[in-house]
């Protein structure tokens, strides 16, 4: 945290706000044209990866949940993780904050503080946004992150073939579990020191970005990151590659034996399955050899029987959708 | 306008929804990878040329003044004039929709179907985009826009030299006049046919996006397009050069008739010389015959008198800055 300015948005010119906001985001990457010009000049390689995803107020985040930088980490890292699952490298960001005139000073400049320090983190810059104002009470953040592949084809969700084996870098249930304790929280039950830390992925996650190319140059033959849940984005693999995907729950009990230490069992298994933000990275490979260190083995990919839909299973058993749907939440 | 389905966004699901707006976003070209996966990938040259833009309902537009149609339309021209004022020709856009969950389901399947009207009269796709929840009465739209250079530089704001002549293409006021005209109709006063016809500009504006690659072509020195007011947007050209600029008023006389026709004269005056969301080209040339045809010379480019601040004078007196400012709107 830092110096504490005193008073609103509304207080400065737009302008003024942004001389006081576009030194705190520089990365460490130098673009031929960077901010302040009508558009970005940037040197790019082809082909060009490029995703955008948003943050609300209210939706994504909760003010007395989540501090400024907290906000800034997650909406880094969600639009990085999806350059990752492409097989790729992120480069360039371009940052969209909407705001109420009210929202405190200190708010944006300790949210641009943070994404500058995200971007040196991940070596990718800011190269252009827009900065707008919105009714009272709102806040967004929207990303478009640009990024280009690290010498192999970029990784589809729609390459899994039966045979292959289905795999993930990072852990599930952390961010959903984290949420829960929160919820917990707020209905009026203190938290414990190791429940408090238990909470630090949903409010600031981590991926493995560095995975995303690691995997593309092992094979992988589909991939995306786990951003609305393991039943949900499991099941976008096998859709979209015509495909059954046969989970080991055995092979979630490390997940599941840290989520039941700090939520209920029907919970835990929800969060484990369905939580969504984790931002771990999904994969299938064609065997067990080419799986990646830092990887483990979930499943398998099978062919659907005949006159069965694609989709997947738990243990030979349908596992129904349950992850995040913006337009109806379910927790 | 076309069929006008029942309901409200949160009748369907997200991948339900996405299914229904996807085909109506196909735009004229293709992407290697477009919208479905993690991130769009997208054979582009370098170097890229990037911006983004937002709109947010009730700060950007009225849902009682402009319907889903020109809404699009004014989305996708403000974030491709500024790539055309990089002397750039737009290939790509990414969306995202933030949405209360009770918006009209038709007021989504307009804004998408005008959107990819615009994008194949554009000649630019829709590689991908976010679809996002916001909290009751909040709508925004986000569009990230890319395009390349067609065979010149990239024009910066900061390249007007003494001695440079000062142009434009198109028009000035025309927004400013049809929003004054929106605000008297809202008090009471109906508009006659052709006040009715001069809101066409506000509502859903055009953009001579083609002058942006010959002006660069003809050596334009400095460009920008006219997105917050021509004292405001001429006085980002003479700080960024460090210049001053001299327009001569009676240059603008053409504007001025217009809009007296419509609007009391002071009004009139502040319309042309502050109105933003013109997206004409403003840009400099290095002499009176290297401005193409379709520009129009306002005046001049100089250098500042010891002691001078960078600025813009009109007919020799300095010209105040009173263009659209995001947090401190002035009409």
């Amino acid at each position: 945290m830092s110096s504490s300015p005193q008073g609103v948005v509304a207080d400065l010119t737009e302008d003024r706000l942004l001389a006081q906001v576009l030194p705190l985001l520089a990365g460490s990457r130098t673009e031929r044209v960077g901010p302040g010009d009508d558009a970005a000049v940037l040197d790019v390689a082809s082909p060009l990866i490029a995703t955008t995803d948003t943050m609300v107020l209210g939706r994504d985040w909760r003010d007395d949940w989540s501090n400024a930088e907290q906000v800034a980490a997650k909406a880094v890292v969600q639009n990085l993780a999806d350059i990752a699952a492409m097989g790729a490298v992120p480069t360039t960001l371009l940052l969209t904050l909407v705001l109420d005139p009210q929202t405190q000073l200190a708010w944006v400049l300790d949210f641009a503080r943070a994404l500058g320090e995200q971007c040196r983190r991940y070596a990718v810059s800011v190269a252009g946004g827009d900065l707008s104002s919105a009714p009272a009470g709102v806040k967004m953040v929207t990303i478009t992150a640009l990024g280009e592949l690290a010498g192999a084809e970029p990784v589809l969700r729609s390459g899994a073939q039966p045979g292959d084996v289905l795999a993930i870098s990072g852990p599930l249930g952390r961010s959903a579990v984290g949420l829960a304790l929160l919820e917990r929280a707020a209905s009026g039950t203190a938290l414990d020191a190791r429940e408090e830390a238990a909470l630090a992925h949903h409010r600031s996650p981590s991926a493995p970005l560095s995975q995303g190319p690691i995997a593309a140059r092992a094979g992988a033959s589909a991939m995306l990151d786990v951003s609305d849940g393991l039943s949900r984005d499991a099941a976008r693999i096998a859709r979209a590659s015509g495909c059954l995907i046969e989970i080991d729950s055995a092979t979630l009990a490390a997940d599941l034996n840290w989520a039941e230490g700090l939520v209920p069992r029907d919970q835990a298994r929800a969060c484990v399955l369905n939580g969504g933000e984790e931002h771990s990275l999904l994969a299938t490979f064609p065997d067990r050899a080419s799986v990646p260190e830092y990887w483990r083995i979930l499943g398998r990919v099978e062919a659907p029987a005949a006159g069965e839909d694609p989709g997947v299973h738990l243990d030979g058993r349908p596992l129904t959708e349950a992850g995040w749907d913006h337009f109806h939440p379910v927790r």
